[in-house]
């Protein structure tokens, strides 16, 4: 049986939604591990940005059905997967890991998690399933995971670090080239796009993350 | 002085534009030999699928700015780039490849390429500098460059291959893991996801291409 790994896409683009690059590294890096991605996220709206002028527009699109670009189709809603129907879950980053899995962009620790992204984090944990957050999603996964205390990444932008570390998480600097693991929580996490600088740099880490969480599968 | 690959984009998405895996793999590609991807595509609209449900929409959406979303920002519009430009030039798939980059997927053999996609690869092909295509690209491409009687690829789909034969060009077998190289136009091809299963399999074609159009340039 080959291992399941849960991939919360949050859209479809570093702006708005998942960061692309991101997104389909851990899908090779799933796939060249002998692992199966279950691609979700959730059904809800976001608002675009244009990515070509990076200005925000009035247009709404949906984060499930933009997502769905990047699993080729193959992608449920997150409200019907459940901690038994995978063995770990990743989130890659993306501004949509902050603005649509969570408001933590906006409201930093006093972030609320959208409600089926929370509740799977919390029942990944309690049956002790490893989940990997890269780039700017382990602020949402520090968040949902607060009680814990987990130790994440998020690079070297400080702002984003304090307000990480005001949500009782611990902040961990960490190269783009490597991964960070907290062995009691069973957390992997990576910068990637938080410093780059580029894709071939970002692909070392998150290969790192994925084979660390592939073998961290009991 | 670093290599420069012009990467022609179609939009994001598998059902309505770029192939995002393909298109990802290409430019992790590109970063990993040393080359600098020059990413481009037409200011022009194109009708919206919905890739949950793979069903068409009235909505439209441009192309560029939907390509954007891939190139993190950091792209051209194809009117604004010539061969002197570039080293070389790859077209990964998706149907936008084939039905926003030319009509191919509506007309066949008597396909219109979008102008400033038959310019630019009419100027490489002139100044001999290698062009690659990925899966369905190769159609557009073959349309291109008819009159040189290009060898390409598009995998086992009998039908394209039959419309590809019609344009004056010459269809290759080839497995989702190797390249044809035609050494005489400077064109390489790869079916990528016209054979799948699964972007390892795919990731290791694109990878060749790649690595041997970087190879090619003088």
């Amino acid at each position: 049986m080959k291992p399941k790994i849960g991939v919360i896409l949050s859209g479809c683009g570093v702006f708005d939604g998942a960061e692309i690059h991101e997104s389909v590294l851990t899908l090779l890096f799933i796939d060249r591990c002998g692992a199966i991605p279950v691609c979700m996220a959730p059904d809800i709206e976001f608002e675009v940005v244009n990515h070509l002028n990076q200005t925000g527009t009035s247009e709404k699109r949906n984060v499930l059905i933009e997502s769905a670009r990047i699993a080729r189709g193959d992608i449920s809603n997150i409200k019907d997967i459940n901690a038994e129907d995978i063995d770990a879950l990743i989130l890659p980053g993306g501004f949509g890991a902050a603005k649509n899995l969570s408001n933590f962009a906006v409201k930093g620790a006093d972030a609320a998690i959208q409600p089926d992204v929370e509740r799977l984090i919390k029942e990944m944990i309690r049956e002790q399933k490893p989940v990997g957050a890269i780039c700017i999603a382990p602020a949402t996964l520090a968040k949902a995971a607060a009680d814990l205390k987990p130790e994440v990444t998020i690079g070297e932008d400080s702002a984003t670090a304090a307000n990480i570390e005001k949500t009782g998480a611990v902040h961990v600097k960490c190269g783009v080239d490597t991964i960070h693991v907290d062995e009691k929580n069973r957390i992997v996490t990576t910068p990637a796009y938080m410093l780059g600088p580029g894709i071939k740099e970002v692909s070392v880490g998150i290969e790192k993350l994925v084979e660390k969480i592939v073998s961290m599968i009991r």
